[in-house]
């Protein structure tokens, strides 16, 4: 037992449970239900993991030690390793990486993405565990820890995520307790679950808020083993921002100085929420060098990008469900600890993407979206209608709820053959995540459109001249034109659609690997 | 000045600024932002609203005299008359009636949907006046009171709607105090609208919580007019419940017994929400005769079946933002004033259709949609994509903060020719207001599909088997069966779709009057 392991277990009963990671293995049984921590590839669980997917390797296990498993959103390397060993039976509510998004999109796994706010209180509603025949309680959760309090409670790591809802409806609990990275004590606050009728009004008012809970209360007797883990989180290098993305950030900023100006947010905006990729980080980069200030943060999750926001002085307080750095970043912040645990904070994904919370603050919630259609409807999940990429998220969460919702994307991508083979603003999105009903602004590096308070047909004409790229601009005027003389004749002309043309962009990427189309009237 | 006027108006000085409807015709012009009361049909102004479409006819005024409306909903016949009249430019973010449907599906009116819980508080941020040039407040609001309180308040009639909002951002109000019903006072809980960073957390934890402020708190200088009303509401005859909802009731009220039964809900449910149709009054009748006692009801409008409701001794308590009752229903009402008003609370629709509080209380939501899909995705706004039935209302609102949400629909309706011309479980919606990320349960006349964490395949498979119309049984299984064919090949399998043939079934209805199809293979 390392030293530094029985300093961070202050409860000493756990240390009886010590096991090695291979000791756990027995554990499990094929098609159990497993909660794992974790949240953007930070957080989760890895030894133990890792030991059982050797053990799948090693003895040819592949589909027949299998599990139901469900994290907060993605978690490390370690899911795709299950997925390649096909260990995965069921999985919820996103995730991240090549081998898992095939196992999905090849039918090895069932995967369903749901709105990361929604998706742990169902759980404990126990709808996701109501065909397991042993009570609807996860078997395990397998959570970890960087430090375990005098009470037997958890100090998680860099991510919250679902650990709080999962661990109050395991039957058993393991714990990981990293000790490659300091302890996380002081910068967490913890919402418990608490279900209808009984539920009460979050407090929360402002980003900085806290109820002062700052580790995870579980029931001891719950917890059958604890193993030291000492693998740190593997966050790939960030995109960077590059002139498109700019491009769209100067945008942006330009448009809420302009807000500003006519009084509709104040001086030091609303809390903003951030996604990720390297738009994110442009608008992050944006905002750190305007001349806002007194800035806050109210996301799911914090990047690299927000630790230099913070030394810009502009940004004053940030919270997130989890703050997924990379290698150096967390050295950074490990190296400034004692004034980055003063102006952040971790809590629950129930809690940071909470519809109560997001409305209340009139967070300013910014997102990357797949498509956006003329009419304002978006496509986050699924390429082409059908091939799944990472899930959902919080995208819905913060964009039906947020003062300012707005979604930005490069107006074109390269497709193989095609430096803009794929329009990123289509007649209708062949898959639907966020409506019409929930967008205010679309902005790609063209411009950007702001869709308040306007009809169908006034958004198409905004969104295409503002954000199309110029390759396709006549192109969609032409749907818009030729969709709007159809429906004039049939009198339905609130939102004009012609059915038999409104995929023949993707058809015909899908048969000549680019969106440009010769003629509206091509067949396919 | 009626006996009646001057006892219902305890704030004397606004008698000084009587008038009669025709006298504040000069008050408008052409172009104007105005807010009406009302939602639903009910509550809306009448005698100042047909003043002025009697003018505008009279003086062939067509498309000069004309505005930018806004009304919580749906307003009465009076909207229809404008429209008639070409005297609506802007209409959000809802409306019932031929004729304003038509308008806006010939292109006179350009129409918004917008999240009811979501309309009033951008309405107040000024997105919806941002082009207005005399400032971004309304000009004016006109408002039917049933009472005015000895301090200016208003006391609204049977709907509190948008009011609170609207009159908190108009330049200048109107009253229509409408002497025909009786008061309405102490039936309504009102909270005004406190818009970031100074939002506090709504407090109610129960369908019965009350903030005890029952009148709408105004700027008396204001006012500008007061005039006399004693027109009624016209709310048309209720649709009755037939075999075909009853079989959806049915299968309702089993399922909710089931869930008792497995423990994710209390015996007394939780509170309800219920839409408008007969389906909807079949589904209450259903509750009202099941075993089911101690109910309660946090909706937006509530309808006659309610007072059926409330008589079987099942219901405890209902709140809603309108209540929208037939001539005998209001009949009824009156009568037993004592009892219901102890039982029944109107409050704002930013309340009553809250996000926050729905979560928090665990709200069952049931609407029903024009159509789903096979992956969970419904319509709830647009036939055949483009043609506007009555706007997205407070559907989503619901469906999305739900614990469970259920949409109710039959399997197929007739269309001209054909007896189940048109099938309501289609391979892809045309329009999505609700995605599958939002939806639980689907619930025909054949029977229910449980959705809760099934993955999209998962949930075509129980949507066809259980749903689906006979009719359409065999053709939905094998639109499934080739895309699944189809998507294996590509590796895209997470929601299998063929683009091409996605909206077969809509193009054969469009062009032969029924979705049956001869083959997948047809061509359009």
């Amino acid at each position: 037992m390392s030293a530094i392991l029985k300093q961070r277990v202050r409860y000493p009963q756990y240390l009886k449970k010590l096991r090695t990671a291979e000791q756990c293995i027995d554990l499990f049984k094929n098609g159990q239900y497993l909660g794992w921590s974790g949240f953007t590839g930070v957080g989760a669980p890895k030894v133990i993991p890792t030991a059982l997917a050797n053990h799948v390797e090693k003895n040819n296990l592949q589909g027949k030690l299998a599990f139901h498993l469900f994290v907060g959103a993605s978690a490390g390397p370690e899911e795709n390793r299950w997925a390649e060993q096909n260990m995965i039976l069921t999985r919820a509510p996103h995730q991240v990486g090549k081998p898992i998004a095939a196992a999905i999109n090849d039918g090895r796994i069932q995967f369903f993405d749901k709105h990361l706010s929604m998706f742990p209180q169902d759980l404990t509603y126990g709808y996701y565990t109501k065909n397991k025949p042993n009570g609807p309680n996860l078997d395990y959760t397998i959570i970890e820890a960087t430090a375990i309090k005098e009470d037997g409670s958890i100090v998680p790591g860099p991510a919250v995520g679902a650990s709080p809802e999962m661990l109050s409806v395991s039957d058993k609990i393991i714990i990981e307790v990293n000790t490659k990275t300091p302890s996380f004590e002081g910068i967490h606050d913890i919402d418990m679950p608490v279900n209808p009728p009984f539920r009460k009004p979050y407090p929360h008012t402002s980003a900085d808020y806290k109820i002062g809970q700052n580790s995870i209360i579980i029931d001891p007797e719950k917890v059958v083993a604890i193993v030291e883990s000492t693998d740190g989180d593997k966050v790939p290098p960030n995109t960077v921002s590059d002139k498109q993305s700019q491009a769209i950030a100067n945008h942006l900023v330009e448009f809420l100085e302009h807000e500003v100006k006519q009084g509709r947010l104040p001086e030091n905006l609303h809390p903003l929420q951030s996604g990720i990729g390297n738009i994110a980080n442009a608008v992050v980069e944006g905002l750190a060098s305007s001349k806002f200030k007194n800035l806050t943060v109210w996301t799911e999750v914090l990047q690299d990008s927000f630790l230099d926001f913070f030394e810009s002085g502009s940004l004053d307080f940030a919270t997130a469900t989890s703050i997924r750095l990379t290698e150096n970043g967390f050295k950074k912040f490990y190296e400034n600890w004692d004034t980055y645990s003063k102006k952040l904070c971790l809590r629950s994904q129930v809690v940071s993407n909470s519809p109560e919370i997001i409305r209340r603050l009139g967070v300013i919630a910014m997102n990357t979206p797949v498509e956006v259609d003329i009419y304002g409807h978006a496509n986050s999940t699924n390429v082409m209608g059908s091939r799944m990429l990472n899930g959902l998220g919080g995208s819905a969460d913060f964009l039906r709820n947020a003062k300012l919702s707005i979604m930005h994307t490069p107006s074109a991508r390269p497709s193989k053959t095609d430096p803009t083979g794929v329009s990123c603003i289509v007649p209708m999105a062949p898959h639907i995540d966020q409506t019409e009903h929930d967008l205010d602004v679309v902005v790609t590096e063209q411009g950007l459109a702001d869709l308040r308070g306007l009809s169908p047909r006034e958004r198409a004409k905004v969104i295409i001249n503002k954000c199309s790229h110029p390759d396709y601009r006549a192109q969609l005027q032409d749907y818009l034109d030729r969709a709007t003389f159809y429906c004039t004749k049939k009198k339905t002309l609130h939102e004009p659609q012609i059915l038999r043309d409104v995929f023949k962009m993707h058809l015909n990427f899908q048969e000549n690997g680019t969106m440009k189309l010769d003629s509206w009237d091509k067949k396919f």
